[in-house]
């Protein structure tokens, strides 16, 4: 967002050093829109827990979530903090992951292992985030951690890329937070070359598996979300169309209403489709499924069980694939359905 | 929308011809993503009506708005149509403004005079739609008259104009039918050539006064929708942004649901500014203003009495200035909050 908040500006600024070696996180204040005085806090945060740890201030990534345009309540953030750093809780993952919840309603964690070449390596990850979830990752707080030893480049080139298939596909709302932060740090626990290009690959997609279970759940906890909706666009003219065309399904607020109802009411998927401006497009070659129930085929409906297809749609995540008949690309986005709850959350927020 | 309903296509094809003498609209049934069966249909409608009015089918435009995906029921809709055109209510605006609603609440009319030059001249318009409204226009029929008589692509160009300051700033939730039209047809009353530049300014006014005056009916009636909302971007970089800006915040799901609760939650108005990829912005030249009460300026809030502001939004419309303080381009964007109505009435559609 190009309106950020100045923990995201400050530490932009520090990670051009490549040395982060702790991250400070408030929850319930997202010092936003607060001008000079807000970026004051923040250094000051970034100072009194690199004093503690023995870091320098640049060592520290500080990120906030919550209201925007308050001044952060220094005195309480500061004794708090103070507590925090001389009884660590170092192990405590749930309490941390717990801490930096705002209106979501669970935690939301991931660890995956995997033998890479003769080393078993982890990836771990730990998000936050419910509403003002959209394109490009939205009011997320994602904090990851590896036991691989990769320089920093290559770390951030491995995180860019499955962030792009993962974070940056998910949508709750449309709306695009000011305080967004994905972060990866290493224990720098095993040298480990990755030269290898099977490994490279079997490490990728680690690293994509652990982010897409978070997506999963940052779906599944999204603001008064009964259902994750799930949109494969296959056979597309472009993976720039699929994305956007899986984004625009994902986003429509007549599709999610539909999903919210158990409602096939594929109409409103065509119509979702469509009004992406200026993606490939044969209405003709089009087909759609819901939960693998084709729906629409060769430019008109297809005959289908009504109950049982909204009978299959009561399930947990409902599964919406748009076979644009034309090439090879594909793309996924993730979301959730749209309810009378999430206008009662947002309605009363403040 | 690329996926277009076969009565846009058809009409789009006679347009060419610039001689549409009557116009042949449905309700509650799209006829859109309903295959060559669906073009069939138009021409026999078309073909009817022209029969009976004595006119060529080339000569009929026709417009459907409803459900997406079923076929139209030929047999009652042409005994409807035998029935009409056998006894036409030819004077009676209420009877069709009516007729053509979905899940609208009221009919939608408005119709302005004015002298010009020597002549008092007039323009109508009858609109309907109240979801599935978006950038361009959607779910949206409106069908337009005036006496002045003009050559059909000059009228044209004085429509576009207006629509493009109107219509396609409204947004109602983002989606975009399948069945979008606005049309507009001369009496040919009055022999009027306009090319004095001051006629030409206000005749173009009275067009976009009609427009805009439908377009607030459109708001004011968005699905489940307590107030308008009117987004006025000033000095912004370029008109291009004005408007990209006016729709992100007019569109923003948390921004709908802070009006619906009457909160003066900017930090929302500001995100949804900054959510706008490649707008030139500087957040401390930027000032907000609800309803006329500043409430954010250089970077930073102001402080206001929040019990007012509170009392302030209750009101009907809610309008929101953003001034970007950069140059002198502007826009303004309409749309209405989101409220729980709206997720009943779009849950529970088919």
């Amino acid at each position: 967002n190009q309106v950020a908040s100045p923990t995201v500006t400050y530490t932009k600024k520090q990670m051009a050093r490549h040395i982060l070696k702790a991250v400070v996180v408030n929850s319930g204040n997202a010092n936003a829109a607060t001008g000079e005085q807000g970026m004051k806090d923040v250094k000051v945060i970034a100072k009194s827990a690199a004093n503690y740890l023995g870091l320098h201030p640049y060592e520290i990534a500080v990120a906030s979530t919550g209201i925007i345009g308050q001044f952060l309540p220094m005195d309480a953030l500061l004794t708090g903090l103070t507590q925090l750093l001389e009884q660590p809780l170092q192990q405590d993952v749930e309490a941390f992951s717990e801490s930096i919840l705002t209106t979501d309603l669970i935690s939301k964690i991931a660890i995956k292992s995997q033998k890479i070449g003769k080393k078993t390596v982890s990836v771990g990850g730990i998000t936050k985030g419910s509403g003002m979830i959209a394109p490009n990752m939205a009011t997320n707080l994602t904090f990851m951690v590896t036991d691989v030893a990769l320089d920093s480049a290559r770390l951030q080139s491995f995180l860019n890329h499955s962030v792009d298939e993962t974070f940056n596909m998910l949508s709750v709302d449309t709306d695009m937070s000011t305080n967004d932060m994905v972060l990866i740090f290493s224990t720098g626990k095993y040298k480990f070359s990755l030269n290898d290009a099977d490994e490279v690959k079997q490490f990728q997609q680690l690293m994509s598996d652990v982010c897409e279970e978070l997506v999963l759940k940052l779906a599944r906890d999204g603001e008064g979300a009964d259902h994750v909706i799930v949109v494969d666009v296959v056979r597309a003219a472009s993976v720039q169309d699929a994305k956007r065309i899986a984004k625009s399904v994902v986003d429509s607020p007549l599709v999610k209403t539909a999903i919210h109802g158990n409602d096939p009411n594929w109409g409103r998927i065509l119509m979702a489709v469509g009004k992406v401006v200026g993606v490939k497009l044969n209405e003709k070659k089009m087909q759609l499924s819901i939960n693998g129930h084709l729906i629409f085929q060769n430019g008109r409906p297809v005959t289908f069980d009504e109950a049982v297809l909204r009978e299959e749609m009561k399930k947990d995540t409902v599964c919406l694939t748009v076979d644009m008949g034309l090439a090879k690309s594909h793309a996924r986005a993730w979301g959730c359905d749209l309810s009378k709850k999430y206008i009662e959350i947002n309605t009363d927020y403040n």
